[in-house]
C-alpha cells in the first residue's frame, strides 16, 4: 500500500552525492504544499537530535578506521529512531514525508559498494524500520564524473569533502552500479530518473509520478 | 576452541551494573600478568574512538526517546568496532583480551529486558562480530536491590545514573532473569557466579576457571 490510511505519503530519494536530491526533495515540498499538503523534509543519516549525534560520527573524516559494518549499524540506530520518532508518527496523521536517503543507500553504499552482504542489510534495515519503506523511491541516476564534479563546486559540513564523499571514483562506480541494481529488482517502487538533465525537468518527471499517486 | 593458535584468550564479564563487573577484571588482569601474560582490558559500549563516541550517545541522560531498536544497533556499531580494530588483532598476538560487557548484555537489556527478539539481537550482534563469542563468560550474579545500592554509593559519569542505570526496579529484574536464563543456555561458556561475595572470594571462583583454560 503506497498511501497510509490517513492519506499519508513516503517518498525517498536516492542518488550518489552531487545528484540534486536536496534540489529536488525542496522543489517537490513546495508543489505540495502549494496544493495544501502537510509535507516533512527529512534527511539520512540525522533528522533526530540522536540521529543527528549519529550522523557526526558517521562523517567525521577523523574517523578513517572506521569498518563497514561499524557504518551500517550507524546507519541503522539513526534511520530506526527517525522512522519510530518521525516518520511513522507523520505517516499517521497523514503527512507527505520526503526523506533525503533512505535503506537503498545502505545497500548501494555499505553493500554493493562496501563489499558486505546487500541481503543482509537488508534484513537489518527492515527490523531497523519495523518493515516500513518508502511507497515511492526516485533514484536520481548520472555518471559518476558528474556527480564528482558538481561535489567539488558544492560548500559541504567539511572542507575537502565528508567520510564518505572522499572515498575514490573506483567506489562511487560501485554505488551508481548498486543503485541501478536495486532500481532493476524492485522497478515498481523504484523510479529511475535522468539527473544530468536541468533541475526543472528532473522535477517534472518526478512531479509526473507523485501526481499520479495522490 | 576456547584458545588462539597463538594463545589469545577471549574473556567477558557480565552483569548487572553494581556486580563489581570493574573490579573483578582488573584483579583477574593483575594476576594474570603477574604470571607474565599479556593482558588487554576493554570495556563496552566503548574501547575504541569511534565506540567512545557511540558510549557519549548511548549513555547521555538526555537522550530519553531513544528507542530499543536505535539501542541495539548503536552497541552494535560500538562492538563491530571494536572486535575488528582491538579484540581480533590481539587475540591473534596472544593477547588475553578481558572485556567488560559483551553481547549478553544486549540480549539481556534489550532483549529480555526491553522487550526486543532475543534471537534477532543475537544474530545482529554475530554478523557485527563475524562470529566471535568470548571462549569463557563469567556472569556476576546478586540480587537487584543488592546492585542498586551499591550503584547508590557509586560515582559515576553522570549525576544520578546514566541513561540505563535511570530505568526502574522491574527493568533490572528482567535483566538480571535474562541473564540466569543465557548462562543456562549456554553452560559451558557462561560461568555463574555469586557476586555477593567479598571481592577476593568471587576472584578466587574466577581464577579457579581461568587457570584451568591456560
Amino acid at each position: 500500500m503506497v498511501l497510509t490510511s490517513a492519506g499519508g505519503l513516503f517518498i525517498s530519494i536516492e542518488g550518489p552525492d552531487g545528484s540534486g536530491k536536496t534540489t529536488q526533495a525542496r522543489m517537490l515540498q513546495e508543489k505540495l504544499e502549494k496544493r495544501g499538503r502537510r509535507v516533512l523534509l527529512t534527511r539520512e543519516p540525522g533528522g533526530t537530535s540522536i540521529g543527528e549525534e549519529v550522523r557526526g560520527i558517521l562523517l567525521n573524516p577523523l574517523f578513517c578506521e572506521m569498518t563497514v559494518p561499524c557504518e551500517i549499524f550507524l546507519y541503522g540506530a539513526a534511520r530506526a529512531q527517525l522512522v519510530s520518532q518521525v516518520i511513522r508518527p507523520s505517516l499517521e496523521k497523514g503527512t507527505i514525508v520526503i526523506s533525503d536517503r533512505f535503506i537503498d543507500s545502505s545497500i548501494a553504499y555499505q553493500g554493493y559498494a562496501g563489499g558486505e552482504d546487500p541481503e543482509m542489510i537488508h534484513t537489518l534495515n527492515l527490523w531497523a524500520t519495523a518493515g516500513l519503506l518508502p511507497g515511492k523511491t526516485f533514484l536520481l541516476d548520472l555518471p559518476v564524473e558528474k556527480g564528482l564534479e558538481r561535489l567539488q563546486s558544492k560548500p559541504g559540513e567539511y572542507a575537502g569533502g565528508d567520510r564518505i564523499e572522499r572515498k575514490n571514483e573506483h567506489f562511487h562506480r560501485r554505488v551508481r552500479a548498486g543503485f541501478l541494481q536495486l532500481a532493476k529488482q524492485d522497478p515498481q517502487r523504484i523510479f529511475l530518473v535522468n539527473a544530468e538533465k536541468p533541475p526543472e525537468k528532473v522535477h517534472e518527471q518526478i512531479w509526473g509520478q507523485v501526481r499520479d499517486l495522490l
